[in-house]
């Protein structure tokens, strides 16, 4: 009952979500842009966020949801570029390099990777805290340094710019702090509303599933690959998604430094299985979204032309690809207390095992510790020996240990028989 | 994953209410407690109390709520007072002005009551709004002199002091501007921690139902009923509550001073008869509850004793009880357009026109015009003939008069029978 010249009342917006009904578009324009200004409080979005993450909300609803974050910044265009874009975004995993690899890959197929990527919080690392373990690399690059990198390379891994989507960082912000993370409109909003700014012309998801992931349930991360597929194809972006296994960790290592050498021995055409599976898997999505569906991404891995375009890529940003990588004071292994077969290794508590030995954040200004993680020397499925090592913890402080043991205690097994094999990738939407 | 000195993350505890799942005593003890001093920050406590509002909370929630909202201020405590006291609550309503008779009726039969109310803000009127229409009375008092009022008089009308569960104080201004207000176990612990920090023997509910309340669902309000009645017995408060119809409003008057009027006239055994009857029905209820159950109310209000009672009252927080009232400058009166039965008198469409006439207050901060209001000269269900005075408008600025006729437009109607008799007071909880 108060006058304003707001056009609505965002009271009256809450209870319409309090109630399971509808926003309309010009109010959902008008949240988020009044959001963004500030005349619409933390706390009056912190309870409509969480009425969203109870009720749900409608495509049509979080179509200009996506458009209003959008609209809340600036937006970038690759079509000056003369190639064709391609993005990939992972929902986060322990152990998930794949990004590292993969962009130099595709790139070596002349299509241009523009991977602006975020730092880690919480069990699940960050691609920028991964590359920052190189010596000299640098995750800040300007918008004409990155186009430049962009036509000569092929790939760039960067920070993703303050100008896009605020209204997004904002809201991410503030779902971190009210348990809402996990809405999945919200998390389609966000993670579309940043790659729609950007430009790109396609856009292929890596959407997991399984105790390491964001969402554990299979069902629900389908439904979230399925609302980001519909939101980029509504936004003319060529989008399509591949669900994948997160409860297991991916490859060999879990840490920055360890990741970057996976990465490396993925690169020159070995790797750990899995790690190249999935490389393969999404950069065949990548290449036929961007008219190459014949591309051969195996021989590029195998003779040499990822790992050249990998070379150029960190030195496009200061790096030197040849440098040793840090290596932990501390290390302690821990070993099978009895032969037969590892039939269990659950990927949240290895990443926050990792995440305990200083290899991930708390809080956003924290640092990473580059050497900090985990080397699994068995998976699922290996046959070990009594007394064989299973896993490697890495850290330069060893206090930490003790945190980083109990966090894996009863998170691995060894049983009399192998456990039946998981498909990696085991769904495609598009 | 933060480490703390703190016992609970507040983003576990939103992830519990958010999973329907109950919070245990110690988890609400810390939340309020947190709350208060400032650890939980409102958006947090916002998400919270949205998972709240759609999730529900079981009674030993609520409970845990009511004491933990009671501990984080002071108590008070009417033990050396030598009287019995009772205290008489109303979720609010149009035209509500029972208290004003109501306090100094049961007053006159030895029994102290301290009614600690609070002002108006929207459509529904405040107790101490109405009373400072009286030349001199004061809505503050200490707690010293609260106690002389009360050994002397009996009744005592004053505001609360702010040492009583504050954090229901910063709570409530929370769910106002969140959308939250209407969420059962929020308003039961809200009402009930006053109540019970103020230390009372015995309370009345008086919870309203229809389009005039808080809550306009029958169901809605008896759940509400029945949620304080266990909280205030749980608590060793002898609970009983009135469930009544607020579906047109209260009496013939709605505003302060015509409000004030109209208590004087029920006073001196006059008034509209269903203030009279609900006078009477909640003065019986606190006098049994209070250990007079044969005390004949009826008479004290025929006979005098009432108004004495009143009379005193009023002195002794400075007011004149004989000074004339304010009148309004300006009226306006709305005649019947034809001959028939007056079918039809909504409580909130008039309850909304005389807050737009000067009576209620949009913010806070705003001043109240003692005269503003409305004067009904019919109710549902009275014989009117075509040109007679329906209502009459009050107050000091004309230029209200045509939003205030926005609102009851539609909000009244003749046909030609009257409707059905309606019960005032429907139901009895304890």
């Amino acid at each position: 009952m108060t006058t304003s010249v707001e056009p609505f009342d965002v009271v009256d917006l809450i209870r319409t979500k309090r109630s399971k009904e509808a926003l309309s578009t010009p109010e959902i324009q008008w949240l988020i842009d009044a959001y963004t200004r500030g005349y619409v409080a933390d706390e009056q979005m912190a309870a409509l966020i969480m009425a969203i993450f109870l009720n749900g909300m409608e495509r049509a609803e979080i179509r200009d949801m996506t458009l209003a974050m959008i609209a809340s910044g600036e937006t970038m265009s690759f079509q000056t570029l003369g190639k064709t874009t391609v993005d990939k975004h992972s929902t986060g995993g322990v152990g998930d390099k794949i990004t590292l690899p993969l962009a130099p890959l595709v790139a070596s197929f002349g299509v241009a990777v523009p991977q602006l990527s975020g730092r880690g919080l919480g069990h699940t690392g960050g691609t920028l805290d991964k590359l920052e373990s190189i010596p000299g690399w640098q995750a800040d690059v300007s918008n004409e340094r990155m186009f430049e990198i962009l036509k000569d390379v092929g790939a760039v891994i960067c920070a993703a710019g303050s100008g896009l989507a605020p209204a997004d960082k904002k809201l991410y912000a503030l779902r971190d702090i009210t348990g809402t993370v996990e809405a999945i409109p919200l998390i389609a909003s966000s993670i579309m509303s940043k790659k729609i700014a950007e430009g790109t012309s396609a856009l292929v998801l890596d959407v997991k599933f399984g105790s390491g992931a964001f969402i554990q349930d299979i069902d629900q991360s389908r439904l979230l690959a399925r609302t980001m597929v519909d939101l980029g194809t509504d936004a003319g972006v060529t989008t399509s998604a591949l669900l994948t296994d997160m409860s297991i960790p991916l490859g060999l290592t879990i840490g920055n430094a360890l990741e970057v050498r996976e990465s490396v021995e993925t690169l020159a055409g070995g790797g750990p299985a899995d790690i190249r599976e999935l490389t393969v898997a999404l950069a065949r999505e990548m290449l036929t979204a961007a008219g190459q569906p014949d591309a051969d991404v195996e021989a590029a891995l195998d003779d040499g032309r990822a790992m050249d375009s990998w070379r150029r890529m960190i030195e496009a940003q200061g790096g030197d690809p040849d440098a040793a990588l840090p290596v932990a004071r501390e290390t302690h292994v821990v070993t099978a207390p009895r032969s037969g077969f590892l039939d269990k290794q659950e990927a949240l508590p290895f990443g926050i095992a990792a995440w305990r030995l200083g290899a991930g954040r708390a809080r956003k200004q924290d640092p990473v510790m580059a050497t900090a993680g985990i080397e699994l020397h068995a998976k699922p499925g290996d046959r070990v020996e009594e007394g064989q090592p299973l896993f490697t913890l890495h850290t330069d402080e060893a206090s930490r240990f003790e945190r980083a043991l109990a966090s894996v205690e009863g998170a691995w097994g060894i049983g009399s028989s192998a456990p039946a094999a998981r498909s990696l990738v085991v769904e495609r939407i598009s």
